[in-house]
């Protein structure tokens, strides 16, 4: 980048929000996606809306890449800056803007931290559900981008449930309000949708308001465990087909449980094929008999035991397990690749059955959690990335898992977004129609494609593996 | 049209699913709206996704419009054939093909009336809650293209939230299928949002698939009277304050009490200012509770009289009273005009009292219902349309709304949608940016402008009104 243009964007948000040394720059260009890796060319740090739209505006004219980041926690190499050009952070955009206990909303700037504002509004009484896994490092501005899930997206949905207002820097440098504090708007399309999950790949937010519910009086913790990835499975569907839905309902296969229970030591079972964590929340009588019920249909399809939380810390260190599944099984070997493939909730069983044939036939190791309320799988691949052999099998693996996902009427990714990473798969989701409707929506809205480009559309899509039957 | 494009239509369809007498085009060139009328070439009525498909080829060929219509009960000129061409029907189309239990959805073509569904699935257990006012007759693909609302939006939301999959034929002729049985997809832009409230301007839906939540055990139904239209607002806010969320919150003013007592005769008070109905639904213990704090807090704030409806007949004959609050009111006068202004909750008193001024000032009559609890207010003017000075104040005085509804940091349309009528009132909502967003995706999926042409996008904004303070 030349030092002329590099200047013009440092008088924009003053020098010392400008990251350009080598360590600053590749500090940058990795988020928690194995495997890619870019450098920008420059690190911003803007302080308000009017700042990122100058920042927009000098991207516009000399296209520039700009790739918007809250704390890079992105598993698909969203926010990898893939063509160079400007990361811009949200650390001076974090504050929470304002409370409205009458309208049940909450204001904030992007770089608020998940967790802080989850605290935060419950120390007011009210409740933001949306929590994903990485909510103590995520930022809303991040959530909102990739409309993150999370454990308690079965009953209170995700991020874009959560979302009324925007404001929005479009990739001309324009300033766009969108939606407001309002039960209803159908003012036109749903603009506020595309952005949301649209991954940075159609402008800056820069302002997010949000929907809050009051906060539910009591939460109540079951456990069941399985020698049979079906009982399990078969639980799930029952607890739903009997009309019950929890707040949580959280699936662990074997290995997931025996790497949480070397991390943790919480006493968790080694020998069980899989373990369901059934939450509920609500008024006391409710949560009581939902629960009840829950254990009740466990041990009905074949639970080894089915329990009650003993008391608020066991249900937390449950809780918590399930939370570091992530962590625990990234500590057994270099590499950790998570995946997100997400099938309908009758599908489960065949799913997790399909992953871990899969694992067998590509001599790959897979350890499987996830949010079985919601069909929302983690294949969690343990791999080294510096042994190409076996990162070649792991990629075919992976390759299977979706194109199964698919058949089984899922899709690609449930939470985690596209990114580069899954680029070239989405057209085995959406076929070619649907792609060229995508593409010509980011077309029309970014016709220069500055907005983090070279995520959501490949330059090719990969081929589909033939898959034969039994396999 | 030539007769020869004609006979194309007709080998598609079959000659008697045709429509082209001019008293049969003449039925199909209104809907519910008043003042707004056009006459179509020709109206279809195809059998499946094949038939839509083949019939949008050939419009795109010969730059056919295409109107989709459901029920016409649009209040905003949605389904006015305003540039000829073709009204597409979906009463061959209206076919409930699957209720799936263990993923607890539901899938349907577009013709199926909202009611109809509604009573199916809640014969299962299930319950399906978006329920706008023409449930009776209305379509689900009217309330998907329309994204419609109604009285139980606060606790459940709208249809977008309902909508899990979708069939789309694409303006060139194309199938994508969007969606799936998934409780999470991110794979790309939320193409689902755009078509749902796009009023038939982006393609054609023909097949839909729903989710459907377990049927709440309990009901239970409050009504408040008030003296003042502040203290029924009052209440409002304060119930939401307290973290109830009912289920609805309906308000009716005096002119609306007294016409649903002359059409109804079932005992309102003609003599209150304005009228809560409070409804809760959940298991018992959480309904008592609500409906009991709710009544105390009308209580508090000034209501003259806050009672549990003392039977499940009354309570459906007050609910009854408030749905025909428009049917009630359009007794009174040849022309009815229903608005749909939408504010923050906090704003009602505010947004009301405003109507009741500006009815005075421009000598014009408007009553006032809606759905307090989500500031969705539905100000409906008595008027007649032959009378043109008349209408010229009407529609100063609807201006005059849209503005005060927006000053508010409200919205033009709560649930109506923008049609042909709101069409130059969206920009005020929008500004500039946010039009040429809209404009710039609806060129870029629709280049030939042939699906519902016309509507969401005014050749020319309206000038907004100078509004003097205290006015």
């Amino acid at each position: 980048m030349e030092s002329e243009i590099k200047n013009s964007f440092k008088s924009v948000v003053g020098a010392e929000y400008v990251k350009d040394s080598k360590a600053q720059l590749f500090a940058y260009s990795y988020d928690a996606t194995a495997n890619f890796q870019a450098l920008p060319d420059l690190v911003l740090s803007p302080k308000n809306t009017e700042e990122v739209q100058e920042i927009v505006k000098i991207c516009d004219k000399e296209q520039i890449p700009i790739v918007p980041r809250g704390s890079g926690t992105n598993l698909a190499a969203g926010t990898v800056p893939t063509k160079g050009g400007i990361v811009l952070l949200f650390n001076n955009m974090n504050k929470i803007l304002e409370l409205d206990k009458e309208n049940l909303t909450v204001t904030v700037q992007p770089g608020v931290i998940t967790q802080d504002l989850s605290i935060y509004v419950e120390q007011n009484g009210l409740f933001y559900p949306p929590d994903p896994s990485s909510m103590k490092i995520s930022t809303i501005g991040g959530n909102v981008s990739e409309n993150s899930g999370g454990l308690r997206g079965l009953k209170y949905g995700v991020t874009k449930d959560y979302v009324k207002a925007l404001t929005l820097v479009t990739p001309d440098g324009g300033i766009v309000k969108l939606g407001g504090k309002l039960a209803k708007d159908v003012a036109g399309y749903d603009l506020m949708s595309l952005l949301i999950g649209g991954e940075g790949t159609l402008g800056i937010i820069t302002e997010i308001t949000l929907k809050l519910i009051p906060l539910p009086a009591v939460k109540k913790t079951g456990i069941a465990y399985f020698n049979s990835l079906e009982d399990a499975a078969k639980t799930v569907s029952a607890i739903i087909s009997n009309r019950i839905i929890p707040v949580t309902l959280e699936f662990m296969d074997k290995g997931t449980i025996g790497a949480v229970e070397d991390f943790m030591k919480i006493g968790l079972p080694r020998e069980a094929e899989a373990m369901l964590l059934m939450e509920q929340d609500g008024n006391k009588e409710q949560v009581d008999e939902d629960i009840r019920q829950m254990i009740a249909i466990a041990e009905e399809m074949g639970a080894t035991s089915a329990i009650l939380a003993a008391s608020e810390k066991e249900a937390a260190s449950l809780k918590a397990g399930r939370r570091v599944a992530l962590s625990a099984l990234s500590r057994k070997r270099p590499t950790t690749i998570l995946e997100d493939a997400t099938v309908p909730r009758s599908e489960i069983a065949k799913m997790v059955r399909a992953i871990q044939d899969i694992a067998l036939k590509y001599d790959v190791e897979i350890s499987t959690f996830g949010h079985a309320g919601d069909g929302n799988l983690h294949p969690t691949c343990l791999t080294d990335i510096r042994d190409r052999e076996e990162m070649d099998r792991v990629e075919r693996a992976l390759d299977e898992i979706f194109h199964i996902a698919i058949e089984l009427g899922g899709t690609i990714t449930g939470e985690h977004g596209v990114g580069e990473m899954k680029a070239p798969y989405l057209e085995w989701k959406l076929g070619a129609s649907g792609m060229n409707l995508m593409r010509s929506i980011k077309q029309s809205i970014d016709p220069k494609n500055i907005m983090n480009p070279g995520k959501i559309f490949a330059k090719e899509t990969k081929k589909r593996l033939v898959i034969h039957n039994g396999q």
